[in-house]
């Protein structure tokens, strides 16, 4: 267990088989699972190996196990756009709630209605981390940025259509923010937006303790 | 004149002769003129010919006997994200005040610093058409176009570094604007902006004296 | 309803359950409603519970009790290039015309066969926003920008093959346009540029009431 | 002298004595000699060696002993949209004539202001072979193409900012012309399509001949 | 019928429908069609109102009335590189013919065996126009263009993977040709690369008669 | 003062009049002010205001007035690949001390010697956050991802040639690393891992303090 | 038989009949067959005209009569990162033994977990050529490239998703790579890599014979 | 000296006196030097303190104590298109000499003369490897790679103008090659092609010597 978080199993393109049999290893050493993009039959032939396998069907995620849920804070907040974005929101979400971090959720908020954005900033302001999840223009992300005093991680998502071109715009404004303290994941990549942002609480933690 | 505003010379790439041909063929209908893309050198040879030219340095233009200007309303707002984009927004209030239509400039507002953007609501309200001025990811039209029920023009500048590849970055968000009512055109052209800002209030006096 | 006109929604990835949720809540106000990108299949279940839902097949759009029309004047002229483009054309027309605006289709008139277009002539200067809707190289929008000097809103359509691109060669074309006056829209973003188009007019408006 | 034209020079990144070099092993077999890409101060180091040489400044070509012109017919017409794409349009012109082919220059008719090229109407029907050069969005290529039934050879040009990509949006607008009987060659290449324009004549000419 | 060749219908994305209505109001005038892009099943449907209609299935063409075939010069070769090809070859060829004009095949000479391509020199010789058709690098059009002194159109086809970029390779390669006298045409046009074809030798031909 | 750290100024494309303005005004606070992109020449005019400036070469900063360093830990280790890379490394470096953190640099570590970067390990252990900076194929992010769990930011440079594509390969392999933990900036943005990075230690702090 | 190890069919877009007719005209010949991207479908067809062919289900090869397998030296090593760039480095794999030569396959050690390939590095020096196989950001390929000096032929999978662009994000990273010795085939190429590497063990038979 | 061949100092973007450091350091262990894209001042700071120091000028390399040469075989083969690409092709061949194999130079062999490239048949056969370099479309790869069964590497040059993207074309193109048994390596890196080339030789001696 590299990382002291759970073992990951990335299911897109494996086979039931395959999956099963990387999760009955894994059991073996009684590690938390964590399986992404994960399909609902996926799932069915997991479950049948092990019955406390659970399913979040938003984030396309198996769980089998996950880390007891610390204290209120530390605190990762996941923001997204829009209700496309949801899926790549409760990818990162699922992810830091398997790994034992609590997650608050702030969805819809994109900047074609500020007022939303702007009445949530209590509750984004209580955050250690802020993963902001964005496609087509991805300006939620520099909006955010200004806002906030808390690292930002950034997640473009392939949701839009003609030059949305699958999420490149959206990643390349992240990249391009004019607000500072942000950084970016690939298109899509909530796993990877939460991981960070777990390992950022992480290094917090041991020093607390140290 | 086929536009009615004025006769525009594109100054990038002609030499001083071919300029001050232009502007001698284009004095003798008594056409206003707007040069733009002009260096100061350029503008000292058409000076020679023609006295009563004036050089707007920012804005890169050369304006002979600009249109009267028409009492305060229509009002272009001009807003632009930072200082390196004021060359560009310069480019477009030159352009519409030559054309005859006021403006009023709303400089330095980048959504990092929300704060100030919302601070000019009561300028922003006032205006027709907005013209919006950004580069790096370009949110700021976003931003606006959710705040605004006019017209928003949105210029991608070609400001920025890396992944801002020279203004695509900027074009490619303002496209996919989550904000309606954002047209879009080419990278660094203030001129184009404002003169198509014209047509729409153009358009409009023509319905108001119908 | 932030800009007067009618409630909008993007059907694209939505389930039937999620937009019959949606137009529950937006009737409970009496707004009128349009949705965009809906299939068929779509549209029926938003029938049985709005019965007074109209679809239009060729803009794959459903409309619920749209604004009333407003007398001739005003007018939008939506051109487009040939058959292929028609649904963009029509998602344009409809928008248009859910908003309360009279709308001129002129479809087919590409340049290839340029005595076409000019025929229309007569109906193009009628318009007061001319919306030109073209795939494959989009050379129709610069022709049009030249003959009229009207707003010109630009659509590139996802028609073509090969270095089409679909939809990027047109776009890039839109964007480079000899013809002043021009602004673009993302790929087949008909009813983006129909939302501008009514902008374009209501300021008009107000300014006429004023 | 594979082609039955000339020998050609591509001087670009050539130095002046590897020029000199060529032009004397050429000279010996009394070819006629065209140098494409040069500069004045190459032209010079030439003329030096072959005091016959002519150099054509907006085509920086060097041209040493040309064909003799053949009777008016056949006659190549290069077209081209804007003052800026004269340089390549002289480029074709100069390769052409130095082949022994007349050609009829017809400049500056930009799709902006139509009636300019319908004027040209009659000189355009007189060509066998038309050569079109045009920068920016490249439209003048397909209306010309469905104005003529002769073969079309498309030249984009460089000309441009922003996202007319030196070239390439011109190139990829020429590719996709909805205008039948358009074939295209490479950014800038006005020797390129005069070239072909020659075979296509000579071919013709072999066929006479019969 | 603009061309003086045949009525074109291009049926990719037309119902069946749609083609039977465009093929009877064709058909009132006598003219010779074709259809290209068309699948069997719409040949089925263009037949039950014209039965004299013929399926090409290689080429995916419809032919109704095709123009009576020339005597056995002009000649235009279509030249391709590998089996894969094969299909836009045909396009090619038999618009060609559909057009009147006779055409030699010279299929499956890539240049990995250049031996088989160097031993059809002679049938490569006897053309007047030459199609080259290949996918991949596309360095068949080179390799031809130097071995003839005809035009040559090069059609880049989608045949390939990877970094093929489904015709992007080739079509690049082929407008960067080292050898002169060759030109270029979308990706998988062979309609049009015949359509150029036919065009030069009908110039050829009005200036026989002449 | 929005993120408590220092004033910062990006000096590339400003005067030295706008710089040695905006100085004045930011001193009148007492701010740590940073300026990034600066040449040799800036710093002289800033110097000539504000005495007590500093001029870092390699990493092209000035710096006036730096927070107090913290002790020892937390610790940001700025690890880079090349020689090359320095300068970037350099403005990481620069920035975060001045921003009050101690920073460990790990320079010349590139994976094609791996045993050097093997060498580091425990230097690298210590660190609580990492900064990766590499140009060309970036592989070394993936390696340290892979050999630390503490949150890595990469940093992709320009450096390289051809296909490095001034960094644009550097930053896909980024984004695409094999190891969880990782986040990128944009390409040079030194400046923005640094500042990340020592928000994510600000964070800490506040929760240590709470 | 140009090559000497056997005839190849690539059979990606080939129907069953055509296969089949290639391979009996090859059979006369008693040549070896490598039948690449062959599904179990086809291969079926073939089986019943050649009943000694083997399917290789991962690598989609199907093999008649290979070349007999050479004493144990020389060697190549297949390597790559994940299970899923497993069907191209099988594809090699299979390639390379048909064509005679051994193979050492050495699956599963990305550079994520480094200690897994530094494991293996007794085996990789063992090989006299190295296949390197990866998707992602392929980092693997510098790695290896640095820790063995034989020669290193370097395989970009289309594994990933987002901004892996199908495996131009690792073809990328390859032709950068910090490590000298590497050179690079098309994306998933693995037969032509494999060929390529039996072409060097070849060469080097050949001056041993001598 | 981990590859046994010289010591490789990369010298753009270094200054002087760093490569006189590397230079000092390298010769004290008495490694051959092969320093690559240094200009000839470099070369003469160089030679200031390493009397023994050759510069190669077409090359742009410093070579210090070069290997002894060994017997005519093994022998590589460099191959090229055009004058332009000489530069690339010298760094090719100067490297290997450099580092002790023999060299066949055959310069000026493009396609579009195929007799020439069909002339050097008898000394291409005679090479063990074979580097082939060339711009533009580079089809001369295919072309080689099809009359050879020696491995080919195959270097994409920057020579070119418009659509030859500075040897993007190139690289495609041989990534594409039809021809098996090529593989590529960075745009101008003839360094790295020749760094290959002697691997396969090196590795090919150790077996003999085994
Ligand atoms: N959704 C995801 N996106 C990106 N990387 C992931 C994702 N889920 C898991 N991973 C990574 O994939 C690794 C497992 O890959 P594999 O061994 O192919 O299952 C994990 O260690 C994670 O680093
Ligand atoms: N066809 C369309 N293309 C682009 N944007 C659209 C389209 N239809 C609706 N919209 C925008 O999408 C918003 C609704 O998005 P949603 O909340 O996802 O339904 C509307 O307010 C419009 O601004
Ligand atoms: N395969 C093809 N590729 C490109 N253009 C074609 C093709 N077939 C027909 N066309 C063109 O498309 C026109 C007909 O388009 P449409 O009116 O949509 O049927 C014809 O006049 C041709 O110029
Ligand atoms: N998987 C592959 N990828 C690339 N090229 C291949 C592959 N398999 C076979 N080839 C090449 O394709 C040629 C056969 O092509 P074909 O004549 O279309 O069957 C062979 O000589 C090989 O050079
Ligand atoms: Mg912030
Ligand atoms: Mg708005
Ligand atoms: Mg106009
Ligand atoms: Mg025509
Ligand atoms: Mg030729
Ligand atoms: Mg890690
Ligand atoms: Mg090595
Ligand atoms: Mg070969």
């Amino acid at each position: 267990l590299r990382n002291g978080f759970a073992e990951v199993i990335y299911c897109a393109g494996k086979t039931p088989t395959q999956v099963q049999g990387i999760v009955q290893v894994m059991r073996r050493d009684g590690a938390s699972i964590l399986g992404t993009r994960a399909s609902k039959e996926l799932f069915k032939s997991v479950r049948a190996i092990a019955p406390e396998a659970v399913y979040y069907e938003d984030a396309r995620c198996i769980v089998i196990d996950p880390k007891k849920k610390k204290q209120e804070e530390p605190l990762i907040a996941v923001v997204c756009a829009g209700t496309s974005d949801i899926p790549v929101a409760e990818e990162a979400a699922v992810t830091a709630e398997t790994f034992g971090y609590p997650v608050d959720r702030i969805y819809d908020v994109g900047v074609a209605g500020l007022h939303r954005l702007l009445g949530e900033m209590p509750r984004l302001r209580q955050a250690d981390v802020v993963i902001v999840i964005a496609g087509m223009e991805g300006a939620l992300v520099s909006v955010v940025g200004g806002l906030v005093d808390r690292p930002v991680i950034a997640v473009p998502t392939s949701v839009g259509y003609g030059t949305s071109f699958h999420g490149i715009t959206a990643l390349l404004a992240m990249l391009n923010s004019c607000a500072s303290g942000v950084t970016v994941v690939n298109i899509d990549n909530g796993f990877g937006a939460a991981y960070s942002a777990c390992l950022m609480l992480k290094m917090n933690e041991r020093r607390i303790n140290h």
